[in-house]
């Protein structure tokens, strides 16, 4: 049997991650008006979440401004003019996608600017390129974490070689990502295991971000809590590109730390999020999400299948399972 | 870290059970037309699927026959109608409620009936009727299982006196219900475990029926799965009560034994599920089941929510704490 964590008492070193605007982002193209963003922003203080990511430091040479929110590109005069200073205990991340961020010129030093942790993103084949914008932002005086993303379709000896590189850099958060929401929780306590051994090795702290295509994000969060995770992502009514993620409500619902609080979370969903999904984004479980999911597939094809209103989903099925 | 399973194997002791015209007729009063009801058959024919459970043998004298489909009934006859003598490998079962069904007038011999299982359904203060009933069931023929409902509320000691009692009993399975969505799959492991010591010790069988209140309903089963249990109810689409149950297609997806097929359980969703859901029938996942998920209360306040098409959640949420 499981070695269980205590579910009355809980961890002092768990931080609730708030990726709302930065994976939600990826489904409305990072159009959140401006009073979302400062209610949310309220929220995640009143509701106690430790660290509030709000979006990308996209490549404007990448990326064309105007067919995109700033969350994209979260410019530091526009986190100034919407959230202010931050003066709190709440501190505020970005991501960084290797080859898609102009990271020397467009992350300013920590001094500066109102940021105070960089996500760097990257896939395990891109790890030099994710050791230097890591060593760029520790220089900057950032907090610094690493997304090693997809490794349901890594190998377990290149994870390895990745959490060695990674473990001897200043990245001071690694990252478990199951971009594909294809990871069982057996699965995720498994790695969670392997990136535990790293994290001990180098002192590096250990997160996860999930995604729902088979109705575990939450499931896979929580078991990474039980195996000693302490960094979680969440987003408000899940959130997120495809299936969304694992849901803020659930995850403070599960939190026993007092600090952390549910109902101002409850309020933002009944004011903000449910609009939001009225107003026509989409995001969260459905069966073209499972079926990639299952087949452990990006889930681009299902994302499209969703955006052209498709409901045959059996074709769907036929087509993905197609793909040589 | 946990006692994993072979994930890549499977256990040919596992039952797969579908409870969808039984735990989704509470959603719609069991008014199921007899198409659907065929195609369902076939369809779990198709996938491998071990159970079906039909409905319940409502008592006649306490439910009005005008206001229930015919599967609140189960009567003998309407099943060979519908669905025939079934000659097949797969197996009818229906569900008895203590106190909600005359079982000794209403349950004829297996011998001329199309069923094979009874259910029974009880909380743990009425063990003695259940376990009366299982001994009739068993009496004429059949295969039976117990289900006590929401052990959630129930003290451990208590529990154990109930497991004795059934170990003590004819029954075949011992179920575990997490009938108000309650439980994390950490208390799962626990409980399973603690079902799985009176299973050894009786040579019972144990079954896993969950809610989806807090998205746990398919993680809890699978986790189930992992600390042995074998009988494993689902429903298509996760139709059922409130929240929901685990969905079969995300469970049939996770069972590597090559008997279950996923792709007729796709075919039926597309086909029946999702037309039944644009009818205007509502299950699954949101936040007010989430509410009585996390104050483990029954979620009858949380279906009158959406039965009202209220949208006030905080408000609703505020109403059920107060509930002292």
């Amino acid at each position: 049997m499981k070695e269980l964590s205590n579910l009355l008492g809980y961890r002092k070193s768990i931080k609730v991650v708030d990726a709302t605007l930065r994976d939600g982002g990826l489904v409305n193209n990072f159009f959140f008006d401006d009073k979302f963003v400062q209610l949310l922003y309220q929220t995640n203080l009143r509701a106690g979440v430790d660290y509030m990511e709000i979006g990308y430091k996209g490549s404007k040479e990448m990326f064309d401004k105007k067919k995109f929110g700033k969350w994209k590109f979260c410019d530091d005069e526009d986190i100034l003019a919407v959230i202010g200073e931050n003066n709190t205990d709440m501190k505020l991340a970005v991501m960084a996608d290797v080859g898609r961020c102009n990271y020397r010129q467009d992350i300013h030093d920590r001094k500066s600017s109102p940021l105070d942790v960089i996500r760097v993103a990257t896939y395990a084949n891109t790890m030099p390129a994710a050791i230097d914008m890591i060593e760029d932002a520790k220089k900057k005086g950032y907090e610094v974490t690493c997304n090693i993303m997809a490794i349901s379709n890594v190998q377990e000896g290149d994870i390895k070689v990745a959490l060695e590189m990674l473990g001897q850099s200043p990245v001071d958060v690694i990252y478990i990502v199951d971009s594909f929401g294809a990871l069982y929780p057996e699965q995720i306590a498994r790695i969670a295991d392997l990136y535990m051994q790293f994290g001990a090795k180098y002192n590096k702290q250990i997160g996860i971000h999930a995604h729902n295509n088979q109705q575990l994000a939450f499931a896979n969060t929580i078991e990474a809590v039980g195996d000693g995770v302490n960094w979680l992502d969440a987003t408000y009514a899940g959130m997120g590109r495809g299936a969304g993620n694992c849901s803020m409500e659930n995850l403070l619902g599960f939190l026993r730390n007092p600090k952390y609080n549910i109902f101002p979370v409850l309020q933002f969903i009944e004011k903000a999020m449910i609009p939001l999904q009225k107003s026509g984004i989409k995001w969260g479980y459905d069966l073209q999400y499972l079926m990639t999911g299952l087949l452990n597939q990006h889930p681009r094809t299902a994302i499209q299948f969703t955006n052209d209103g498709r409901e045959d989903y059996v074709e769907f099925y036929k087509e993905i399972m197609a793909q040589d």
